[in-house]
């Protein structure tokens, strides 16, 4: 599967990263250079936001969106970014090169349908209480209608536990690795909302056999606007990507990098 | 609130009952002539039906809707069904007198956004996984359009127990009772999915201060094309029937029935 | 199942209330007045407290239990109290009229065995994630050894809810009913950690087919040394023994009186 | 903290394998060769079994002991197995290199008091519903009573999710690391049930930063009398000793091996 230059699921370990809400040119600028800076691969942001009140703030919109390819333009860089509705399908076609679906979306059956029909990948977020089985039966829904760009992405489910934001559930991407061709990804930001975790839990989606990441990172996260508390500092982030080489070189992967179409094996 | 004649959280209590799916007239007819006959207030039927797989019965779409509504008139009636998708509101509002929001679509934010507009009643169910707090505010995204009249519906939530289909949480129709001005509803097939047990849990949730039921019946649930495991059969919808007004009688309240306007009391 | 005078799982409904720990002769004396005159049948008190943390109030031990025993004569109340380990059983056995064992032990192989031996009656606590299979299993170590008054007691299980204690699973009691011939009791108290709670959830247990309460009361919650949070005051708890006989009446129970041998007729 | 020889905690990374229970000398000796000539450090083998039935396979018990203790002195490996109960203490000390606390006796407070006097390492499973201040709040019982050696071992938890047994939570891991000086130990054979899992799960916790694994080998899990469809076949085994180093190295760690104690530099 590829998006623009990059290519998912294959021996290449793929890095999605910057804010999780686009808030304004500045800041996704900086966020931008940043994760590209570090050898990020794609660039993700949220303009539209699904937000558990009404109140809070619910994203820039389609501003955002122009905001966000403009950043992802100037490095280089694929943008992801989610759909929260079938009426954005359109503009999100047009303006992104992943069309993101949440959690709590996974299973908005009408609109599974309608991106089963449109010729852009799709992530798939697990749904916070999601069976493995509902997972893949929601993915077939896209894949289904003829779009067979699916990624599915662990980002957490919910349980007893309080302590952390969600309960990271890295067995569910062996589990699905074993059982489809579909690459999955893992959001640690979501599944941990604890910038200490995600290192040593990046780490380990890499040595579970995740094909990539989708991590929050913001250049000030004590001023981010949505879920600051999770986002990684740019040093963080930094850090993670130093670290990731040698653990995905000790299970035969490696970063993504440009190669002549020959090189490409398949070497799993 | 009212759907109707009919009057929702005050002192009458609302049994809203027919079949999971709409699946021909006959069908639709004989159920609502058993729950007529039996003392229903509303006829309940789905004609979007979301599903775990694609390839599963998906409703009939409008004709079983045109099928419902006809059944509902002769029985004098007012129907409820779900509605799955912001493109189908037009034809829901027109056609039935409660929009239903399935579990799976309490955060389907978009949806419950053009919901707010809407003219009719919307019946709420919680999340399979959803907090008390995050079902208030789902609902909140309806009220803050500018529609009031919303009633949440506890269907089962998931937990790790496997014996029963989710699990019954009635202390949050009772916390929502003391938090909200809003009718509360207990779907108790879908939150046991065991016949034998919703006969006990339809009165349980009588006694713990619920504003009504919406329950499955199905003249011949080993045919139903959908859940039909857990539908009532004629017999024992009559028999729970017969046996709530005691158990209502016992909290100050009764099953709902016509009565002038100067006498409905709001007693509580 | 008779416990002194008291019969459980026949046609009378048996209320078990009392503070959650023995703090001394003076509080207990007071809550025992207090529920006996409310119309309790069997006073309640922890005195071996089994506590999250090893430097939280542990309990007054045997010197409570002798605390226990004297308010229960008094007021002609037999006395349920906790049982922790093999080594307190003969103490417990000689005391106590009932012994509990705890969520935490549901599981506790080598104690329930030993209980297999005793000859007094033994409540069962459901672990916070037992599933029912496993409740009944539990059940069957301490039947298998040969004492048969076991009373299966649901307290509510662990779920992804936070905003109450537990999550009160009132189908497992209906469904425990119908699968066993062991009495069924419900902890109202721990299951929903809220006082506001606990009237409804006691007039729900009911309803659903419960044989008893097992309920924390204290006559000054606001000083007690543990979950006085949770406890009733006697207002509420004489509130709760006012309304529950209707209920009752509903689903063809009442609550437990002394009755001539010859008119005690298990109706159900 | 040191075992005989085998330090755990440091950069060393321990392995203790061997079967669910001791079924017989023969089996015990082959397994214990099997593990002991793929790099394993501790034997494991369960001779007191907790079993959800009564009338399931309960371990050999004593005799199972000295079957145990022949196979790890023939090899020269400590062994660990599972104390169900204070009377078992004296026994277990005497015979065994670390007693394990079992998921279900975690909360079990007597037995934790009493493991506090012994002066053996205690390995604590986290129980199946256990939050991550309970976990350390039950080592806390052991430390209080004056055993320094606790080590904590995640063993999956009990969520909504079926398809697997329970749900590795290898964020505990990290976390637990990050607030206490205690070894933190993965036992992916629970966590998962599933042989398939069991590689990239130990993999994976290894990469989040555990000190050690427990691992489930059988001669023939097709035979096994306990948990047989979730032992590793002694391929598999070996498999999994030839894939750890390179992911330990990725980490700075590396399975443990004998050193002079003047090179055994804590590095982290």
């Amino acid at each position: 599967m590829r998006v623009g230059p990059v290519e998912f699921g294959g021996p290449g370990f793929v890095v999605m990263a910057g804010p999780c809400a686009v808030e304004g040119a500045e800041q996704v600028q900086h966020a931008a250079s940043v994760v590209a800076a570090a050898g990020a691969h794609v660039l993700r942001g949220g303009v539209f936001k699904p937000r558990t009140s009404p109140y809070a703030f619910q994203g820039m919109g389609e501003p955002g969106l122009h905001v966000l390819a403009e950043a992802g333009k100037r490095h280089g860089m694929p943008i992801i970014s989610e759909v929260m509705e079938q009426a954005q399908i359109p503009l999100m076609e047009e303006s992104t090169d992943i069309l993101q679906v949440g959690a709590r979306n996974m299973q908005n059956y009408s609109l599974l349908r309608a991106l089963g029909k449109v010729r852009k990948p799709v992530l798939l977020k697990r749904g916070l209480a999601a069976t493995l089985q509902e997972w893949l039966l929601a993915a077939e829904y896209i894949l289904d209608g003829g779009n067979e760009a699916v990624m599915l992405c662990e980002r957490g489910i919910r349980t007893f536990e309080t302590e952390l934001r969600n309960t990271l559930d890295l067995a569910a991407v062996a589990w699905a690795k074993q059982r489809t061709h579909l690459p999955v990804i893992v959001d640690p930001s979501h599944a941990t909302g604890d910038p200490a975790l995600i290192l040593p839990m990046s780490l380990a989606a890499a040595a579970a056999g995740a094909d990539g990441l989708l991590i929050e990172v913001h250049p000030k996260p004590e001023q981010a606007m949505c879920d600051g508390h999770q986002a990684l500092t740019p040093e963080r982030f930094e850090t993670l990507m130093r670290r990731l080489p040698a653990v995905l070189d000790a299970v035969d992967r490696h970063l993504w990098r440009p190669e002549s179409p020959a090189q490409v094996v398949r070497a799993r």
